[in-house]
């Protein structure tokens, strides 16, 4: 019997937490996910990770499939009454949700990092993955937008991505370490794949690859770095996207997110209705149905982007 | 016209609440509730306050009726997810419910008092009263038991009061202070009457008269002041008061309730079933039906009790 395979993936929300589920669905594979905090905020006092959320809800098979976020089975008396008490109500907490949420506040305020109690939820779950907030610090995701500068949630959620993006940052981030179980996982031997998961690049997976040190890891080590790209058919598959990069003034294409990422990755995986190669780049491209609907779509992509991942090994790494 | 009454009110939580409820609904009184706070307390990070979201919610027309405690119409999402999530579940927190506790956990983690989030919150819910704390400070009530000392949450929900009482402490009393609005009440010239809800005395109505001045309050007024008995046909009507009055020696009695106020207290209401005089005492007493199941009971009781109270003023008071 071989030895699992050791793949990194790196994930936004719902969009990368479909690839992510599958991916924690291969039995020869061992994960560990890093994930997106630079959209987490404080909301009623109650500390929110929404990224990690979806994938934790995800990987347990607790997520809201037909609505597209949150808990599945959710209810929203909580809701109704903190209209009642005149309470903030633009951002919608549910009922099961909640218990999450006032977990992981109390958690921390008693001095629990956020990593560990992600990992700890994760585990009581019976997630096989190891699921990582990318940092134990804050790092805050801040818009600059024709309306001035926002926190991620009031553009994401309060205006519906309505503001029109002038650039990103991430406050906080200079000063921020990779999470404690990164530089575990990048310790020799390494990984045997890195895979950045279909997220949104500029608002999912920037954040996690400005944490000084994480971008160096993934470029240093010796595993090949696989995107799948959020794009398909000069579309995004779901939120703010496209509707970016358009306002970043950049061609809603696959060659922009290969050109986004560079240096940093050595293939790409794009939808088999488009078409290979990328850009005029030596990148390796593998077109294969990227959109995910199913259980088994997630799984077939899973297993197509981490043998392609594999397949991009230099000769002395393999055998 | 004539102008209103001024009523202040004594309570702890459901029995009280009835009461207090009753009281509010009389037209001609205007009503300053002051409620035990030390059954607080924090859980899962969480600052519940059981005593006065009874009295709000029941003052609200919230209140679950059937059950006797909690929000009406609620739901318990919430607490099968942080089982799930292993989480502490000893202590029930209904959805709806849930608002409260994180509104007022917020409100005073950003620095209002107790007091101006419950009055603030009253009024929302269009309460007439004025619902008040006993004190803004941290005052909690400990069971020393056989089972040795005892949070009060601990021993009346987690243990379900089934330990032996030897004696009953208000941690943190001697340094509180009367809340603000107290002392407004009671400047020159004070109200009218002054009735103690048919809460358990030594629980709940106890950890009020231990904050140093509001004892003092009470006697220097010159209006009287009238305690409910919750007692009645040598049985409690709910809750543990005459398990405790056993433990603690005492014989379950109205003369024992009369005698536990002593001087404090001008007359005291009993249960048409009981009879007065209570006791070898000059206590003035009305005995009337005290037991409350409908709002009628409640109103008619109320009534009765402010008009009793009135009747006890010094002459030169009256008119």
């Amino acid at each position: 019997m071989s030895a699992k395979r050791r793949i990194v993936a790196l994930s936004g929300g719902v969009g990368g937490a479909k690839l992510a589920q599958g991916l924690d669905m291969l039995d020869d594979v061992d994960l560990t996910i890093v994930v997106n905090t630079g959209d987490d905020f404080e909301h009623l006092g109650l500390m929110i990770s929404p990224d990690i959320d979806s994938v934790v809800y995800a990987l347990a098979g607790l997520s809201d499939v037909d609505r597209g976020w949150g808990r599945a089975d959710e209810s929203w008396h909580f809701m109704e009454e903190i209209r009642r008490l005149g309470g903030e109500d633009w951002f919608l907490l549910g009922d099961r949700d909640l218990a999450m949420h006032i977990a992981r506040t109390n958690a921390i305020r008693l001095g629990e990092p956020l990593s560990s109690f992600t990992l700890r939820i994760a585990r009581r779950l019976g997630i096989r993955a190891r699921i990582v907030p990318m940092t134990d610090d804050a790092v805050r995701t801040i818009i600059t937008s024709d309306e001035g500068r926002l926190a991620f949630q009031r553009y994401f959620v309060g205006l519906r991505c309505e503001p029109i993006v002038r650039s990103v940052d991430f406050e906080g981030a200079p000063s921020a370490r990779p999470v404690a179980e990164l530089e575990t996982e990048f310790a020799d031997p390494g990984p045997d794949a890195i895979i950045i998961c279909p997220s949104n690049p500029y608002l999912s997976i920037d954040p996690i690859l400005s944490i000084p040190g994480i971008a160096d890891m993934l470029s240093a080590s010796h595993a090949p770095v696989v995107a799948v790209s959020p794009i398909i058919g000069g579309q995004a598959v779901k939120g703010p996207t496209a509707k970016i990069m358009n306002e970043l003034g950049l061609a809603v294409t696959n060659d922009t997110i290969a050109g986004h990422y560079g240096d940093l990755i050595d293939g790409i995986v794009i939808d088999h209705g488009d078409r290979c190669p990328v850009a005029a780049s030596p990148l390796a491209c593998l077109s294969v149905p990227t959109l995910m609907h199913t259980v088994e779509d997630k799984v077939s992509l899973a297993r197509k982007t981490v043998d392609f991942a594999l397949s991009l090994s230099q000769p002395e790494r393999v055998g």
